[in-house]
């Protein structure tokens, strides 16, 4: 006899992964560490008080975390002038954008994003039972907010998703394109605003704090703050909304070093400032070392550059000569930027590295004449 | 306009809480420590080469723990003799039920399980739009398999949940009822059979290392291995319940630092034989301690005892009582045996401070003429 089935929705899903991790490509290709530049995490780790506040805390990991993280919420509320009820913490992103989707697109009902962003998104749409639609990237990498409006409305979509800086263009939409899109937003759509990458750009060029029924903003520790590791980050939503998050979420859903470690972390403004400048000047630096080796890079307002290798077949091509060479990038998976690479910007030493591998890739490429 | 709202079985759901934490408690009751023997937490601790282990990949929290949890997965299928792909690791048991519930259940199916047992399963039943169909304890504390098979049989359940050792009340079935349980399983019916407490059982009156395609065995780190705050644990299941899994699960499901301890902790048998001794110790001086004042307790095979208070009030009273004197301990929530309380064995000075304020807090009872 058969053994009990899965309900038919999850039967029918593939067997897919959002990504395959760094771990498993070294595995794969023999390496036993990788020169990680393929996650987006920070190159230059924990914040130091972090790192301390998580150390002091490991002799009680036999408590659990507090359920409610009510230091860290009231800490977060202080910083986006909000009340704690405004704030829900969650395992990072990933673990917050399958509540947005389990809780607000029933199943058959529709999400609508670009094609190729962040895909997390599309394996919980799938993995809830909603439909997805989207709309490709510009040429140019840009993310088409006319055409994402038009598509929630033709469709009656649930939810938009937006990320701002975009993953993995790199992106990044001025404050006056997201006013208008939150004037035209169907009054049946959610807008779920994925900020991961929002520090590093500066405070004045984002859209300011603000509570809207119609919006879910979302933000992590995983990225500036380091502390990717330690799953931990949060939405900023309507008391209404983190009220429907609060009646479906694990309650203990984080890590309580996590709980310790990100509120440290916010107290390390001089610290988080100077990961920004430097990220700043890795953006710079591989823009050059692209433009020398005669490239185009996608313009990026985050932690990653996109260089355009011309073609799906080359940018695939360079991700397999890197791995080969225990460099981990990932590249763009859908039309039309899947011909570029993404290179997370690394320490100074990192970088340096990547160019020297970089180079000789791209030689090895342009050696073989099989490559469009 | 009325914003998006949620899906309405979502909508429809009360804002409960399967529990309110020591943390919240101890606000409310306005003391920022207490004794904390509520949540059956280990009082000694993370073994100390977990410790060791976590605190050297501190620095390395701004990389992304493995998605696959490879190296743990390896350990644990070399530990239970099946393949790493009988294995998924979850953010504790807690998210794997999440996954059962939610891949197993569809809305409107039921899931059948003891009445006023772990409270997470009720939770994830309701949360998944899924029945909740129930059999009470016998007065005793023992949970009733042939009712609880009845009761799946009539109600065409998808899944029965069973904790063994169970939650709350300590009880354990032995292996020649579970065989019997599974030889009478229907076939529609998943067990779930959550093995939280297992650690403090005698390996050879558990059920032996077994893959039944109709069985998820849940187990976790945060009981006897001391790492409850790390939120990490794992499901012994087919081949093909874990692939289903492994499509649904957050792919960065665990903290990095938890996949480290968690590893590490396996190296610790010495340890961990040490806590169970220690928890056998603890069980049998609250036995005693119950004695003297008159009260019984439920058999307990887990690091915790139910007290027999005689009443729901009384045991509502008692916890109350030795909240205001910041001891923290719950209660059964279901008759019939909400008339106990549930006390984690604590350290030595942490029993020996329970039993002066419990033995205090049952005068201040036995004072008052209203409590039956």
């Amino acid at each position: 006899m058969k053994p009990p089935q899965p309900v038919p929705n999850i039967a029918a899903l593939p067997l897919s992964r959002p990504f395959v991790a760094p771990e498993e490509l070294g595995r794969l290709a023999g390496h036993a560490t990788l020169l990680r530049l393929g996650a987006n995490e920070s190159a230059f780790g924990p914040p130091p008080r972090a790192l301390e506040a998580m150390r002091a805390e490991l002799p009680r990991t036999a408590w659990y975390g507090d359920p409610e993280s009510a230091d860290l919420r009231d800490a977060l509320a202080l910083r986006h002038g909000c009340s704690n009820e405004n704030i829900v913490v969650g395992a990072g992103i990933d673990d917050l954008l399958g509540l947005a989707i389990r809780a607000y697109v029933a199943p058959g009902e529709v999400a609508v994003a670009t094609l190729g962003t962040y895909p997390t998104v599309v394996y919980h749409i799938h993995g809830y039972g909603g439909r997805f639609a989207s709309v490709p990237y510009a040429r140019g990498g840009a993310v088409q907010l006319d055409a994402l409006l038009e598509r929630a409305r033709t469709t009656h979509a649930r939810l938009i998703y937006l990320a701002n800086p975009d993953n993995p263009s790199g992106g990044f939409l001025p404050v006056a394109d997201l006013r208008k899109l939150l004037d035209a937003l169907p009054g049946e759509t959610l807008l779920v605003l994925d900020e991961a990458y929002a520090d590093f750009v500066a405070p004045n060029e984002l859209l300011p704090d603000f509570i809207d029924p119609r919006v879910i903003r979302m933000r992590t520790f995983s990225k500036a703050y380091g502390l990717a590791g330690a799953r931990i980050g949060y939405a900023l939503a309507s008391r209404e909304t983190a009220a429907t998050f609060n009646k479906i979420r694990l309650q203990y859903n984080v890590n309580r070093t996590a709980q310790i470690g990100a509120l440290a972390a916010l107290d390390e403004g001089v610290f988080i400032a100077g990961v920004i400048d430097e990220v700043a000047r890795g953006r710079a630096d591989y823009a050059s070392l692209a433009k020398r080796l005669g490239l185009a890079t996608l313009p990026s307002f985050a932690n990653f550059v996109c260089i355009d290798l011309g073609t799906r077949e080359r940018a695939e091509a360079m991700v397999a000569t890197l791995l080969k060479n225990a460099v981990f990038v990932r590249k763009a998976s859908a039309a039309p930027i899947d011909r570029c690479i993404r290179v997370t910007v690394g320490c100074v030493e990192e970088r340096s590295l990547f160019a020297t591998r970089f180079t000789e890739a791209l030689a090895t490429l342009d050696a073989n004449p099989a490559l469009p």
